[in-house]
């Protein structure tokens, strides 16, 4: 399928970055990026981040005027946009939220607009922010979920699909619900461990004596990699907190049960004991090497 | 100062690796080692890991011999073998164990030896064990504590200093009890928190049925790199529990703490809660940038 026009509204360092892949992808493709800062007109359009900038109170819901419209902003204002959108016409409309429970429930409200809707979350989270970072790569191999409305028609399906797959990346089908829970295991959780690891590391006073000593970085491989997300984007992260709440709380439950567990063992420390974690331990092995696909 | 004879006591991972970057550093080098297992004996030798290999059955306590003795055994195996050593002439002795409470305290009850100890911690860990995975690179650059025994005399201090500087390491002097508590905090819990986020993020149904709809790892990059260490080598993790029981159990029951309060922000979720969960974020990154130097 030849992509021509493409709407993003919202053009953070996602909605840039894609962008930049669509336009390698796709030698005639008109980009529009709708942005909120005026001041990041001019430099947009001179880096050739897109082709036109509309200033978003501006825009005048001019959606069928596009082949696809993509949102890029918070998963809030995407339920938000997308209860009101109407005259449509053969547009289909997708969105990069990072949960999904909220926008299909806005999306189902809106008649018009389920039948040309899928959403999608496309798997390459970044510590960065804002369009001057943007990357042509950032897509490249990744998994982009597609969650449908559930009146969503097979052409919608299809042309997203396609959409994501001309960039290089590989998509996944998956409901709502099972998105938002299994994200929150796979994604969040891990998000919140490694801000808590840090913040609680870094203040003990041995550690900071260390740390004081060196002018190089003191920690090895392990904690680099476990601290590397760590304290990121808060409004973001609050943000996505707020949306999948349920599923964050029962996971961060869920952790502190097997942290007692693992906490108990080595305080009892008798053989059994260990053997247990022993075996926690290879089990833990046999999922990684299951869930990373070694 | 020029090394020309090493015994490279106990010949897994990391001492093999150790043997191939003394010898590329020190053309002359006669490396010895002393293994367990006599079946890794022919191997060694023909793929040159090192010139001499003994059988720690057949080895003679002939210490003096040596200009440099270093230890790659498990930390309750140095311990016994520091406790025993006679006879020493001018040899300076270190090892490589993960912690360093209970290797200087029996290096105390050797009056003969603790002016020739310093023990040494290189943080360069791997999954990987077993000489035929060793690595010439494997100590370029990385950080090796160093921990005196209270007598060690300064010429001790100096070789020992050289000798990791001589293959690329850098070194960093720090107390016993320093040492065991910092590493709980920066290496011990980080194990423990990515294998439990493995156990309890891959049992979940909905991550199970997205991983089984595909062929390709279906997490980012803050899971691979949060799941990337766990349940690695559960016989060596144990024993390092074993050693450093009491800063691991404070290390869970902080992290346990800290878990706490931010269960109790999300679920609380209220304006104050929310702030402190931003701060708690900007705070974190604060302390990420100053323990990783960016």
């Amino acid at each position: 399928m030849i992509f021509k026009s493409v709407l993003i509204y919202g053009f953070g360092f996602m909605g840039s970055s894609l962008s930049l892949a669509l336009q390698r992808a796709h030698k005639e493709i008109h980009i529009t990026a709708i942005i909120r800062k005026e001041s990041l007109k001019k430099e947009i359009l001179e880096n050739g981040l897109a082709n036109e900038v509309i200033l978003e109170s501006n825009f005048k819901n001019n959606w069928k005027e596009f082949q696809v419209v993509i949102f890029g902003t918070p998963v809030s204002r995407i339920s938000e946009l997308v209860s009101n959108i109407q005259d449509i016409g053969d547009t289909i409309f997708t969105d990069m939220g990072s949960t999904k429970r909220t926008i299909i429930e806005a999306v189902r409200t809106n008649n018009a607009l389920q039948k040309n809707y899928i959403s999608s979350h496309p798997m390459c989270g970044s510590e960065k922010s804002g369009p001057f970072f943007a990357d042509a790569d950032l897509y490249s191999g990744k998994l982009v979920f597609l969650t449908e409305s559930g009146s969503t028609l097979y052409e919608t399906k299809e042309t997203i699909k396609e959409f994501w797959e001309s960039i290089g990346s590989w998509t996944l089908n998956v409901s709502p619900q099972v998105h938002d829970e299994a994200l929150a295991y796979i994604s969040h959780l891990p998000h919140i461990l490694s801000t808590i690891l840090v913040d609680l590391s870094v203040k003990q006073n041995s550690v900071s004596e260390i740390g004081q000593k060196s002018t190089k970085p003191i920690t090895g491989g392990g904690f680099r990699d476990m601290s590397r997300i760590a304290g990121s984007n808060p409004e973001m992260w609050l943000a996505i907190f707020n949306e999948n709440r349920d599923f964050v709380i029962q996971a961060l439950r869920d952790f502190q049960n097997e942290l007692d567990f693992v906490l108990h063992l080595i305080q009892k420390w008798d053989s059994e004991s260990k053997q247990k974690l022993n075996d926690y331990w290879n089990n833990a092995l046999d999922r990684k090497k299951e869930i990373r696909k070694e």
